[in-house]
Order: structure tokens, then sequence, then C-alpha cells
């Protein structure tokens, strides 16, 4: 539901050394999980889509939800690196940008099956330890992140005195939501929604936190 | 995701006549839900919950989804019976009073089973249309209802000029990802989310909404 979705679904993170077969394994677990959801994968299938020896697949994991726990943790790692919040100076600008994108009211049909799957994978946090430690960690490293954009707008006299730790909740919370609604409802019906979502959160956040200049 | 999750969670919405074949295999679903989660639930395991003759169980559904299915449009129509949005007379107590609920820090193990049985639900609309269709109905009443609580607050004064619809989406939205998040991270993480988006959201909507008086 971050920024790696974006990356992953135009595929720069899997730019990577052919000759790394971790990275060209979780390529192809991306891959299976886009083509059949989750309900409908299998390791076979993520097989399939695997060039490399098998080895690594059958005997490193342990079925496919200790491949997919592995892939969410190695998406993970690559948003960490790229800490893509930084790539803006302005804290106000960054957060818009990275509504904006998002709450764009359509995806593309890449980023769409991506945001499919995740959902997907999300709900078997519901009943599997091993999700649920994924995505605390994933939704830990994001609120940190935006945080800390709060707070560096707030030194920078950019932001009034809010509490920076509430607002980065609000808006990871409404950006989970978003990211659910938009691929559990009609498409149409959930583009008019998070098109109202995107403008009032972006009125209600620059009401709240920019200072009058 | 809404007021009904109260209602099923504490049982009200199952006081109904012991002679209604319906609702007996309505509570058996809610149960063998609870109990087993979505994912190890078998029409079987629903049928062992369900005292009466088992010809409806197998004849009238076509398996378990479509059963769950059926479970959704159930719920959801005691839903729009109740409108509990309509118990308070002032708006912004209504408001205030929902949010209250929804985002209390922590759930008793009923509601949250509940809250569980219901992400995995809606995690199947990602592939499923019946499910698509039964969330988007749902989803849709919601935000019908969180419109024209906010739209009689203008009426009467009590709310500034905003724009109910887009208001609404915003509460709907960040309720779908606090349930989301609460059961998909770890309680103790998640609960301290859940504190601050209550009072950021409360905060936030109080400064858009409330007329000055």
């Amino acid at each position: 539901m971050n920024e790696y979705s974006i990356k992953m679904a135009t595929g720069d993170i899997f730019d990577v050394d052919a000759d790394d077969t971790e990275a060209a394994l979780m390529a192809a677990t991306y891959c299976a999980l886009c083509d059949h959801g989750y309900a409908d994968l299998t390791i076979q299938k993520i097989g399939a889509e695997f060039e490399k020896s098998n080895s690594l697949l059958y005997h490193h994991y342990d079925g496919k939800d200790d491949l997919l726990v592995g892939f969410l943790e190695f998406v993970l790692d690559q948003f960490e690196t790229d800490v893509p919040l930084e790539d803006v100076d302005d804290p106000w600008d960054r957060l818009e940008r990275l509504l904006e994108h998002m709450l764009a009211p359509t995806l593309d049909d890449d980023r769409r099956e991506f945001t499919e799957a995740m959902v997907e994978l999300r709900a078997q946090a519901a009943h599997d330890p091993a999700y649920r430690e994924a995505f605390t960690r994933h939704d830990r490293f994001f609120h940190e992140q935006l945080t800390a954009t709060v707070r560096e707008g707030i030194d920078r006299g950019r932001f009034g005195a809010v509490d920076p730790e509430r607002v980065a909740s609000l808006v990871q919370t409404t950006l989970v939501g978003a990211m659910t609604q938009r691929v559990t409802t009609d498409p149409e019906y959930g583009a008019a929604r998070i098109d109202e979502v995107r403008r009032e959160l972006l009125a209600s956040l620059a009401d709240r936190l920019l200072e009058d200049t």
C-alpha cells in the first residue's frame, strides 16, 4: 500500500542482476501473484514463472505462505532502501504528491492487480502470525516515515503545532482503507469515493498543518 | 465495519423468532465464521452449528461462498432496518459516538473475531464479483447514512458549508482502514494507531465541520 507498490507495478525493483537468484524468485512470485491472486496461487504456479533451478523454491520455502511472507519482507526491504518520501524537498509537497499518487481515482491494470494481491495477503494476517508480523513491520516503517515528514514540516516552520504521530496515523489508515475499498467495491463506485477522499483529506490536512503565510 | 458489527457481536440481531429458519441459519453461519475464520470454514462446519434440518443449507446454497454472500446480505438488511445513526438527535454527537465506538482502541473477543471474519470476507471481493456486489451495496448504504448526517448538520446550522459526500467518504474510508489495520497488525501496535486515528479524525472533523458558536 506504499510507494513500493508503485515501484513493483512499474517493474523498477526487478531491474536486478540476472544472477541474483533470490531477486529472480521474488519477481516470479510477483508475476504469479498478479496473474492468479492469492487464493488460486500454488507454489507450482510460482515455479512455472521461475526460470532458474527450482531447488531454491522447493527447499528453502515451506509452502506458499512461507514464500509469500518472504516476498513481503523482500518488498519492504526494497521500500526501506528507496525511502521515496525523501525525493521532494518541501514536506507539504511530499505529502501532497504521495496522496495524489496513492489516491489516484483509477489505477492501471498492473497496479490494480498488485493492489488486489496485497489486500488478499493482508487479510491472511487476520489468522496467520507470520503475515501479521510482516504487515506490522511494514505499517511501522511507513508510519515512521510519515511522522518524520510532519515533524520536519514543524521544525522548518511550514506546519503548525500538530501531533506528528496522530497525523501520520490518520493518513496511513486512510490509505489502507482506500486501497482496500478500491479493490473490494465496484470500480466506478470506488473511484468516485477515492476521488472524494483525496480531496477531503488534502483540504483537511492543509487546514490542520499549514501555517498561514 | 458498520454498526451492524456491533449488533452482531453483542448478539442483538439474533434475538429472532426460533421458528425463523433463515435467521437460525444466519446465526449458525455467524458462529462458525467467528470460530473458524474464513479460510478454515466449510459448509459442513456451518451445518454442525445449525440445529435444524440441513436441507435448507445443502439445497439452497451452492457452496460456502454462496452462503457467505447470503450472510452478508442478511447482515446488511438488519443494518438497514435499524438505521442506528438516527438514535442520537444532534448530528455532531451522532458522528462522535459512531467514531468513539468504531475506533475504540481495543475490542472484546467477540467483536475482534467478527472483525477478523469481515476483513477476510472483504478480501474475497478482490476476485469474487458476488462479494464485491455485497460490499458495494454495504459501503453505498453506509456512505448515504453518513452523507445524510452531515447534510442534516448543515441544514440545522450546526455545521459550516462543507461537501457532505466528501466528508462521508473520508470518514468511511478511514473506518475501513482502521478495521483492517486492527486485525492485521500486532494488537498493541494497532491499538496505539487507532487511538491516534480517533483523536486526529475527531479534531479534524471538529475544525472542518463545527460552526463557531
